[in-house]
This record gives C-alpha cells, sequence and structure tokens, in this order.
C-alpha cells in the first residue's frame, strides 16, 4: 500500500491473511513493515498468517502508514525459518529500505562485494542485497524517485531471465513495484465507494472511512477485493507510487 | 538477556515495562529485539512501553530466544518518533548487530564515511553506525567473538569520554554490555529459586520453568529483582556474555 494520508490496513490485511494457509498455500511464514515517517515497524513470523498471535495484532490494532510492504511466504528456496521471512530491511543513505519478493529465481547468486549480505539463504535475500549493493555503486549521493526509477528498472531486466521475479520495494517515499507475472494494482481515490473482500466475507465501505482528498493505492499478486476494478501490470512491467498515485514514467 | 536454551522474557519484561511511564519515567518509546537463530523479530513503538498494545502482545506472546535487546527510551536528544526508538538493527557480514544506548553522548559525531546511516537523529544511532563502521574496517572476514570483544573494547573506550554510554549489543551468537555508569548483571543457573520483580508485585519460581542444565544472564541499568544478588559493572568496563556465561577476556 502506498497513500498521500496514513492509513490503516486492518481491512486488506483481514482479506490477504487468509492466504497464509486458509484461502491460499503460503503457510511457510509471513511478514509486515510499516513506515511511519523514516521509522518502522517490521513484523515477521515463521507461524502461518491465520495462526499467528502477531497477525493478530495487525488486524486488531489500526497502525497507521503511508507505506506498507506485507508478504506470506510458501518456500521454494530456502528453510522455514524466521531469517528467511520476507520482507527484508536494510538501511541505505540513512533510509530504511524494505523489499518482498513473489517467485523464484534460478541461478542468480552474483558476488556481493559490498557491504549488503544476506542473513538467511533465500534467492530473494540475496536479490534484494545485490539490488542494494548495485543501487549504492549507481548513485554518490540519494537520487531523486526519478532516477531511482530508471536504476531499479534496469536492475529489474537484469534479474527476471532468471526466474519469476514480483517484487514490492519501499523506502517509505514511494513504492516501486515489478512484475514478472501476476500483479495488479487499484488506486482508490474520491468517490469512494464498497468494497467486498475476495477471501473472507467482510464488506467494508470506504466513504465512511476516508476524506475526499485521500488517494491511495494497492498493489497484489491477486485481486482483494470482488467488486472493483484491479489493473493488471504487463509482463516485465515496473511501477513506481507516489502519494497514492501511480507516477508516470 | 543472553542464555544457552531459548527462553521468554515475560517475567523479566513484565517489571521493566512498567517502568516506561509507571515506576520510571523513560516514557518516550520502547523496543525489544529477541533473535531466533539468525532470524529478528524487531519491535519498536513511540507509545510509552505501559501504554503500548505492542508491548501487550510481547507479555502475553513467550517468544523465546536466546539473545534479547530491550530498552525504554527518555529523550535526550533527537524526537519522540518512531525512527529514534532504540534497539537499532544493521546487517554486517550476514548477520543482523542489535544496539541498545542508556546515556548521553556530547560531541560525538563522527564522519561516516562508510555504509552505515543514522536514519533517526539520535547520539545513540549515530554511535552506532560508527561501531559498525569501525568493526568492518577492523575485520576482513567474520572474527571470533574472542577478536569483536578486543576490538569492541577499543572502540567504546573512544566514544564513553564523550558522555554517559552504557549499552547493549548483540549479533545472535554473544551479548556484549558496556557500562559508563549503571549496569548490573545476573547469571541464573541450577539450582533456580524464586524471584520477586522489584517494580511489581509479581513472583516466579524459576525452578519450576526450568531444566538443570539452564544457564540464563541478565543484564540491566537497575536489578529488576528484589531478593536475588546482581553484581555491578565497574565504570568502563565491557563483559561479554556467551550461552548465558560471563566470558573471562
Amino acid at each position: 500500500m502506498n497513500c498521500n494520508t496514513p492509513t490503516d490496513v486492518t481491512f486488506s490485511f483481514t482479506g490477504f491473511a487468509q492466504r497464509g494457509g486458509n484461502t491460499g498455500d503460503h503457510a511457510d511464514g509471513w511478514g509486515i513493515a510499516f513506515f511511519e515517517d523514516r521509522g518502522l515497524r517490521h513484523f515477521v513470523d515463521h507461524l502461518p498468517a491465520v495462526d499467528s498471535p502477531v497477525a493478530e495484532l495487525i488486524r486488531r490494532y489500526p497502525i497507521k502508514s503511508r507505506n506498507v510492504i506485507a508478504h506470506i511466504r510458501k518456500a521454494t528456496q530456502g528453510l522455514v525459518s524466521l531469517q528467511n521471512c520476507h520482507p527484508f530491511v536494510r538501511e541505505l543513505w540513512g533510509r530504511y529500505w524494505v523489499f518482498a519478493h513473489n517467485g523464484d529465481l534460478k541461478d542468480f547468486r552474483p558476488r556481493l562485494h559490498s557491504h549488503f549480505h544476506p542473513v538467511g539463504d533465500t534467492d530473494s535475500e540475496h536479490a534484494f542485497c545485490w539490488i542494494m549493493q548495485e543501487l549504492a555503486k549507481s548513485h554518490a549521493s540519494v537520487p531523486s524517485i526519478a532516477e531511482l526509477t530508471i536504476t531499479l528498472k534496469e536492475l529489474a531486466a537484469r534479474i527476471a531471465p532468471h526466474g519469476t521475479f514480483n517484487f514490492l520495494l519501499s523506502n517509505g517515499q514511494a513504492l516501486w513495484a515489478h512484475a514478472s507475472t501476476n500483479l495488479y494494482y487499484i488506486e482508490r481515490k474520491h468517490p469512494f465507494s464498497e468494497a467486498q473482500l475476495s477471501d473472507e466475507d467482510v464488506r467494508i465501505d470506504f466513504a465512511t472511512q476516508t476524506t475526499a482528498t485521500d488517494r491511495v493505492a494497492i498493489v497484489v499478486t491477486a485481486p482483494l477485493t470482488v467488486n472493483e476494478e484491479w489493473t493488471a501490470f504487463s509482463k516485465g512491467e515496473l511501477l513506481v507510487f507516489v502519494d497514492g498515485q501511480r507516477q508516470g514514467c
């Protein structure tokens, strides 16, 4: 989620968490990260999201954030363990960077010669560390979001041929999303309407929860609601969202 | 806490959290980090620990860990915000490093010329980034705990003259603790006995919760229990604990 006003994710997370062991088979751990200004709340758990006491806290405690990345894991490479749960976090240029990957990369283990090294043993964390290394090399100081987007497009194009590489990345200022197979987004804005979750019998009327200036973008691997129009990413597309709006680039 | 068997901190945390706004005035946020193998659960909140829904989760959900660092903040430098809550986390050599500081450093803002930069604006995070930078420079590859201890003693001695520098540091393998004013430790081992919290009317009989081989070391700024013997650190002393035991060095 990327938005222009701090917003809670309790509605979306309620449906999403069902896919972690209930309506979906992604039951090998989960995680979620919320930016608050430059700060970050980062929760990971190796239990399935449907059974996790930490997930229960997230469903009940409305943490408000402008940038949130959540992930439920189906292990393809690496054991079921806490260090392999997405999203992963690193610091670069005095900001936290958060990364989650859906997919599977084959034969992508480039040498990491800088200061970013995986703690776990997934292909995903290795790819993230390589992205951080290459971003740090490509820009002497903190680049603009537009400059970062150009670099990330180049880097994503180098990784994507190795397999399935749907990813989300945020530094608290923007949300970058890259699709190699399935990724969808929606931009909610005034006039807001009612939405019905796909994974649980829960409805929400966003009109009662929002103001006319609120803008909220959600990016997902499969649409979360049944009565809204979600836009599919093209294969190989990298999009960037700022203040709840897709940026032209 | 450092121990040889995964142990929960619900008893100690119950007393400790009272100091975050109730029996103590450290009410400007709090945080706790639990290692599980190489993985890390990291919780921070800008609310006082006594009021925080996340602290309530920690009191009720017995997360078991061999290395835990917790902190309740009384702001001396930097605003009350999430990015200024301890403990801070960075990755180095493929391990997470967790740091919490009690005290106040004056005129210690060395240039950070490597890859570690503060996200918030505290003296504490700046000092941590400097320690990470200097550790990375001092050792080409992953050093032993004994080698790390020697380097950390040198680094702590360079920072300590700038003010009060009580700190805790862990990479999941060991717990390093440095005292410039108040720091106490206890090593609990067989035969275990009953303990009574200082900050709340709660008792626990460790004999019923442990096995004969368990060893647990706790390091604190003020003793947590009234009926156990806590050992004070000397001023300027840096100690390292592994598997619940103080190491000779």
